[in-house]
Formats: C-alpha cells, structure tokens, sequence
C-alpha cells in the first residue's frame, strides 16, 4: 500500500498550494496583455487610458472636451505624464477606486457607445507607473466652481487589488470642474508611426469636436482646435435583444430580475419586445406566461431560447450608437490629409450577438500622399485609434480581402493594396470585442467583417470611378497632344500643296484645332462630369452587385 | 450658476452607477479572450484545458499518464466531451475551486515549467458550458485506493466568481486514482487543421511518455501508445533572480519576506545570489546591509535595482524548466512523420526578464510531405501544441525572419518558406509569456525570438547540407547516366575501327565503366559521407556565423 499512501498524500500535498490569485497580480505579471508590452507601447497606452476616460467622461456631462497633454523626460526611460481635461470632475469617494483598482467602474454594465468597456485601463497604467517607478499616481479633480479641488496620491495593492491612499488633500485649482492624473513611467517616447504624435493626430481626425493642446518632451507645444462646436449626439442605454441571449445569461437574468411573471420578464429586461411579441415567444416556446421567473427550468430556459429564434422580432434600437456622420469624418480627414480625391460613407447600424454596431469609412486619395508601398489604414472602434495589432485586425483583414484592383489600385494577391491611399475604417459599436485587453485589434466577427467590407467597397467604387476618369483624362490628353502636335505641319502641307496665302494657312489650323474639339469633345466635360454613366461605371456597379451577392 | 448645479450633479450621477466587476461577468462577455471565439474552438479549448491540467497532474505526481477523450454528438451544436486522467486526483475541499472560480490554482505562483500557468482555464470551459447549455459540470476525482470517488456538479456563479456545488455525493469508480471530468457545451467538430485530432495528434508527439485513448464522435477510436516508459525528469521551482526584478516588484518584496536584513533578504528571496553577490549589490547600492527590509525607502530600491545591474551575477538555475531533449522529439516526430531526413537540436538555456527559458527545434523533409504549398510549423509551449493565432506568434515571426534560400528552400520575402518540410518548435520556460489568456501565441519578447532563430538555424543548416548532399547526386546521377548510355556505342564503334573481338569490346566496356568510376568517385561516398567539408559546407558555415552576429 505504499502507492497508495503517495498518491494520497501527493493531492493532499498539491491542494496546499492551490490559492486564488488577484486580478491585479494577474495583470502585473501578464502586463503586455494590457498594452505594457515595452516602453514605447507603455507610454502610448497610459496617455490613450487617460484620454479616452477625459473623453467619455466629457461626452457623458454634455461638455466640449478641452483636453491637455504633457509628456516631460525626466531621465534615461523616465518620463512624467500629465492629462488634463475640463470634464465633469469626479466624486470624493469614487477616485481612489476609479485610479487604483482594476475591473471597477461604470462602462462595463451599460449597452451604449463609449470609448471605455472595461474598467482596466486608467488603474492598469497606475499599476505599470509603481511596478517601474515604484511612485504613486497623483490625481487633482474638481466637481464644480463652489467646490474644494482634491488632491490625491494614489497606489493599487496588487495582493488584493485595493487601492492604497499615500497621500489626500484639498488643494487651490484654478479650473472650473475637471480631472488631471500626473504618472510617472518607464517608457520612451519615438515620432513616427505607433506614436503618441500619430495617436493624437488621429484622435482630432476622429474627434472633431475635441481641442487637444499637446506639449510632447521635446519641440513646441501643439495645439489641435475643434473643427466643430456641434457636440455630438449623446447615445442611449438599451436593454439587450433577444436575438442575442444564450442559456446562461437568460438564466441568470431569469434569477435577477424584478419582474412577477416571465411575461413581463421578456418585455421589461429586454428591447424590442412589445406584449405581442413576448405572447408569441412563450407560446413558441410552451411556457405559460404568468410562470414566474424564479421558477423556469433549465428546459423551460431552453424552449425559450428556441421560442426567441423562431419569433420575428425587430432589430434593437440604434440610437445606443451614434456615429461620426460622412460630412464630419470628411471634414476632419480633409483638415489633416491634402488630397485631390476624398469619399466618406456611413453605413446603418447592423447587430452582432444583440449588440447593435455600425461601420464608417473614408478614404483621401492622390495630393500628398505617398504614392511608394501600401496605404495606410487608420483604424478606430468607438472613435479611439487603434496603432497596434494591425495584422491581427478584422479591419485589415477586410481590407485585404477586397479586391482593389477593380477600384484601381495594385494588389499582389491578398496582400494590402498599394498606392497613394489613406483609408479610415470606424466601427462604433455598445460592445466592441477587441482581441485583447489593451483593446489594439478588432476580434474576427462574421457580421463585422461583413459590414466593414461594405463600407469599403462603397468608397471603393467612387474611388474607382474616380481613378479611371483621370486616367481617362489623361489618356484623352496624350492623344490630343499628338494630334495638336501634327496640326501645324498638315497645315503647311496643305498651304504648300494648294499654294494658299498664310491666311488661309491659319485658317486650316483653326478649322482642325474646331474639327479635334468637335470629334472628342471637350476635356472639361470629361474632368466635370462625375455622373456620367459610362461603360466602366456600369461594370463596376456590376462587380458591386456581385460582391454584395458572394458576401451573402 | 446653474453650470455648477449641472456639473455638480453630473459627478454624482455618474458616480451611481461606479461599480466592481466580476472577473466571471468580464470573462463570459469577453470569452474570445480565453479561446472561444467561435463553436469550433471552444471544442478545442476544453479539450486542451482539460489535457493540460491532467498532464500537469500526473507530471507533479510522478505518474505515467495514460488520458482518455472522449467527444459524444448530442444535437445539433451540441457536444458532451469528457477527459479522463490516471493523475493523482484532488482532495475534496479543492474541488469546486478549481473546476469553477476563475484565477485560482497552484501553478500561478510557482516558478518551474508546467503546462498551465494561469488558474483560468478549466473553470472558463466550465463557465463556457453553462453559458450555452445552462448544465453544470460534472467531476469525479479519487485520491487514492483506499478513499471514496465523490461525484460533484457544478456551477460557477459569474456575479461573485465562486463555486455553486449542484450536487456532491460519493460513487463508486474502478480507477485507483484519477480524475474525470463531463462538460456539454455549444461546439462544432471538424477535422483537419486547428481541429481536435490534431491536437491529439501533436500532444502525442511532444509527449512521448503519454498514452492517449481518443474517441472521436465519428469513426474509430484511437489509440496513441507511448514511446517511452521513462518519466520526463521534474523541473525544480526556482526563485526569483535579481536580473529579472523591477522596482514594484522589489518593494512589493520588501514588504512581505521574513528576513531580517536588506541582505539576508537578497541571498534567501533571490536565486543566485551569494553572500558576496548580496555585499557586492548592496555596496554598489550605497544601502547598508543591516537595513531592515521595511526600512528600504523608495529611493534606496530604486539604488538596489541600480546596484544589481551593475553586479556580475551568475545566470538563474536551469533545472526549473526541463527540455523534451533531441533525441525523444526526433522520436515522436519519426512516429508520426514519415520523410527521408530529420535534424533535431535542443539549445542550452537563455533568459529573458530573468525568466529561464530554452527552445529546441526539429524538423522532418521529404519522403510523404507534401512539396507544395508554404512548409508546415508546429508550435508548442511547455509541451502545449499552440494551433491558433500562428499569425501572431513570436514563433511564426522567427521562421519568416529567417533565410530559407540558404537551406535549399524556395522562399518569397518574408513569407513562411515552400517545400515539403514539417518545422517543430518548442519553447519550455517557468513563465511563457502568451500573447492572450487564450495561450494560442507567444508575444514578441527579442529575447525569445533570438533564440528561436538560432535554433532554427541549427536545423536550418542540416537541412541545406543535405538538400545539397541530394542535388548534388541526383546531378552526378543524370551525368553518369549520359555517360553510361554512351559507353556500349564507343565500345562498338571501337570494335569495328580496331577490328577486335566480342570479348575485347566487352572488356573495352569494363573499362570504361571502370574509368567513370574511378574518375567520378563512387556514388556511396557521395551518399554516406554528411562530414564531407565540402565548398558548400563551408559556405553554410559563413552564413551561419554572418546570422549570429546579425542577431547581436
């Protein structure tokens, strides 16, 4: 039996150090998962963390965001971070909690649109800045002009993930109302692509109605003012849809729920179900309407399910999302990228899960941009920049697979197209699933990917027609210019052969130069009509057609 | 100032609704993260979180494992998988943690190789099965022949991240000791590549010391017996080196140890570090070694980080991480592989954030591989086969970075190179630092990615020499063959010139096929002689040290 005493006493042995680990442990250990991969993406991601949260936090108070951000160098790797915004202020109680605790906060409840999701970001960045610096995080924030500015200097335990309170105390604040979060960090700070620059550039381009003032560690203050006053429309909380609940959730909203009778449980806790619809779920489903939640089965649970799919019920409400709009989003592109070429679309909410989302794009062709190697993709999800991941991203992966050559564009293969292009993708959605925590990539969603080739393919098709009048342009041009070139010595010949005086010789020339313009039209009627439904203009509808009916 | 009343008011609205969030509730809306993204690979990912907790098991309990998978069609969408281990079971108190409370296990804090790392795994597919089914798992587990099996079944309740036990009673099971465990989940089978055939597959090959009974739903089931009866050697847990600390980790340790000097504290919590290498650090530091650890400032921490970088201090033990060794991988590679060429190489350990970690690399060409198409990489982490996100693996980046061309393969770019080739990589450390709680991609680490590079290389260069050794043949054997063809014609011809007999010519012909020999060598030596330094070997040689210094 001496087997048997081992393996007894290896469970027994192994049980002892089995223990539950903190999330903040976790993420400080696995903290590329957050963004904090190396020192160049650190300063990127605190700098993203603290704008997006100034951002909602403005969006949600209805106030236009102005927003500042410091970046000092402080010594080898040693940077100090300053962002400041003139948002709603936040309350005494709730700081500590909102900067030093990971998975705490009010976004990841509510089905609408926001920047923030998951309650991560600020803390994580708090938690980076004392694993490497081992500083606490200072934050100043102010709820209103009759009240005291509060200063803190915050810590996360990671052992427990509590925030540990270094210092607090009232302090003189100019501002209004507003939130400023001072971190020091280990990083490096580069210009170019992946940059806190490039971040910032193309959060004005999304975000025309933010002014962004930017003082980077070295070189001048930059100062990026609203190209709108118009703030932008406030989304609204929804209730989830039926069509995207599974088992689970349904049993535990069936546990949850204040309702009397699962009737009123269908038609109070989710969109879209009015008394009609709900009859007719249960009835599908053979449940009794006055059942009460708390008693349905799992089998009940199930047949409900299968009630919901086979139910017509109107897609969710859209008004949880709100997007940039196709004349905003041009504005902002035009503001940054001189092109001779631009086309916007904004397509109409679609569902993914339940989850409303819709997609938005835009691309600027020719004029400056660089006409060597790819283009490039400005990707955003709920007006956030995304600058890492790219190859791991619905978005390029829909990029890549239209097919732009139709539109103009050199392409090897299912490789991104080349030329000079700028595109922007936007997805706006009350739940964007990224591919990780850092929230850098889109997660490859069938409807996703559906909805974002169609918007690219919209704009594709005006570029297209674009990319071909010109080259039509020019060949015309070319033609002309061969001709025209001729003209003079027809006429000399004739004036030679006939033996006409010179008058008569320019009156040859005028006559050809009438009968060229006569035959092959006028350029300008070329270059102006963009609405002339040419052959090629019908085959590319054609090919429209053809790729909406394969993406079906 | 009814600005203020509004702003004011704002804080406190928005702070209503501030709130904690459960590391279930973020988990089960964010469940692509942990590799169920889809139906498919959620079959997967219980599979692998079930196998890799098993093998863990029998490893810590010196048990040769023998695992059974069993996957039962139960509907549409619908799968009951069970797996089934010979391990040393788990003591009664630990069960319901550990099948169904996320971030919680042993292996989290433990610094020594081991499959799971993480304390998330098994309990996600648990929560993954109850969100789509609604049904709770089912466990047996027995620690030993003198103690009862108990049965349980499952919950995990996602608001509070804890066990719900359904039902827990003791039954009757044949097994000594073991653990079984039944999940019914949402899933979709398929084979071929990312399926679970293919994981058994791979498991098999880097674990030759297994047994694998697998029952597919369809078909037969398969029986992948051991190769090797011996018991993988068992990594030592190791501490801490001092290279690999940062500032919040160090003070986080002051904090806690029980030593009572700043220099007991270095030599008792830190691996490597001797009584002179602790005088030398603290010196450097400018801190005195009787210092009380809780009296360590954040200014004198940030002095020892600075002092132990500038402290020679020798490189972590390595005996925490325990390679599968050339010999076994090219074993279980031959076992499933069938080509005409093999080269294996298991490096010695390097370090990255003061992590030991090693790579070793194997590959099979020729003979039943198909030849065309990109060539076939398998990853592995700590004896894990990784069949998902291959795009974004530090692996796959490490393949493409390098020069196929040299090593007789057709390459375009940096694309993966073409030609009948199978490519083993395994990376085995105390900590892999995954790209995704998922574990399907490990991130960019330079470190890591050298080393793979190099062992790539290793293989790399075998592989040349002998793609060459075979051209060179297979060139030899076309030009003997032009000259065999014309012997018996210059025999003839010679003949009937020199008026000779039969049997002069069939000398003549002797002759010359002697002559060919003699002048050309034999073809064996050709074949058997891989020490032969020849020009091209040479060559390969000067690439392979132009490489390394590259990498420098």
């Amino acid at each position: 039996m001496v087997d048997l005493a081992l393996n007894n006493s290896k469970a027994h042995e192994l049980a002892k150090s089995q223990r539950e680990i903190s999330i903040a442990e976790f993420f400080e250990r696995n903290r590329h998962l957050l963004g904090f991969d190396n020192k160049r993406k650190a300063l990127l991601t605190t700098i993203k963390e603290a704008v997006d949260n100034s951002l909602d936090a403005c969006e949600e108070a209805d106030i236009l965001p102005e927003i500042i951000v410091e970046i000092t160098e402080m010594g080898a790797d040693r940077f100090r971070v300053a962002i400041e915004d003139n948002g709603p202020g936040i309350v005494k109680e709730q700081i500590p909690k909102i900067f030093a605790k990971l998975l705490y906060g009010s976004k990841f409840h509510k089905m609408k649109m926001q920047r923030g999701q998951q309650g991560i970001g600020i803390s994580a960045a708090v938690m980076y800045s004392q694993l490497t610096t081992g500083k606490p995080a200072r934050i100043i924030s102010k709820i209103g002009a009759g009240h005291p500015a509060l200063y803190y200097e915050l810590k996360i335990n990671t052992q427990t993930n509590n925030p540990e309170i270094i210092s607090e105390h009232v302090k003189d604040w100019g501002k209004e109302s507003g939130t400023r979060i001072e971190i020091d960090l280990e990083a490096s700070y580069n210009k170019g692509r992946q940059s806190v620059d490039e971040y910032i550039r193309e959060t004005a381009i999304i975000n025309p109605h933010v002014t962004l003032i930017y003082q980077p560690p070295k070189g001048e203050q930059l100062m990026l003012v609203r190209v709108t006053e118009k703030k932008p429309v406030q989304p609204v909380e929804i209730k989830p849809h039926p069509y995207g609940v599974e088992m689970g959730m349904l049993i535990k909203m069936l546990q949850v729920t204040t309702a009397k009778t699962v009737k009123q449980f269908m038609k109070e806790d989710f969109s879209r179900v009015s008394d009609k619809v709900a009859e007719e779920i249960l009835e599908n489903a053979q449940v009794l309407s006055k059942t009460k939640p708390k008693n349905v089965t799992r089998e009940m649970a199930e047949r409900i399910i299968e009630g919901i799919r086979n139910t017509k019920i109107m897609m969710p409400p859209t008004d949880c999302i709100v997007p940039i709009g196709s004349e905003l989003l041009e504005r902002g592109l035009k503001k940054e990228i001189n092109a001779e070429f631009y086309a916007t679309v904004s397509r109409t909410p679609n569902v993914y899960r339940g989850n409303p989302f819709l997609v938005e794009a835009s691309l600027a062709y020719g004029g400056d941009i660089p006409s060597e190697g790819g283009i490039e993709v400005m990707r955003f999800a709920n007006k956030v920049p995304l600058l890492y991941q790219q190859g791991a991203c619905a978005i390029n992966e829909s990029v890549c697979q239209t097919n732009w050559k139709s539109y103009g564009l050199q392409q090897s293969g299912s490789n991104l197209p080349q030329g000079p292009l700028v595109l922007v993708v936007h997805i706006a959605s009350v739940w964007v699933p990224f591919t990780s925590e850092a929230k850098e990539a889109i997660a490859h969603y069938p409807e996703i990917i559906k909805e974002i080739k169609l918007a690219i393919q919209e704009v594709g098709r005006d570029l297209g027609r674009y990319v071909n009048k010109k080259k039509k342009v020019k060949d015309e041009m070319k033609k002309r210019s061969y001709i025209e070139t001729y003209i003079p010595h027809i006429s000399e010949a004739l004036k030679d052969i006939l033996a006409l005086s010179d008058f008569a010789e320019s009156d040859i020339k005028d006559n050809l130069s009438y009968l060229l313009e006569h035959t092959r039209g006028k350029l300008d009627n070329l270059e102006f009509n963009p609405e002339a439904n040419t052959e090629y203009d019908e085959n590319l509808a054609r090919i429209g057609r053809e790729e909406e009916e394969r993406d079906e």
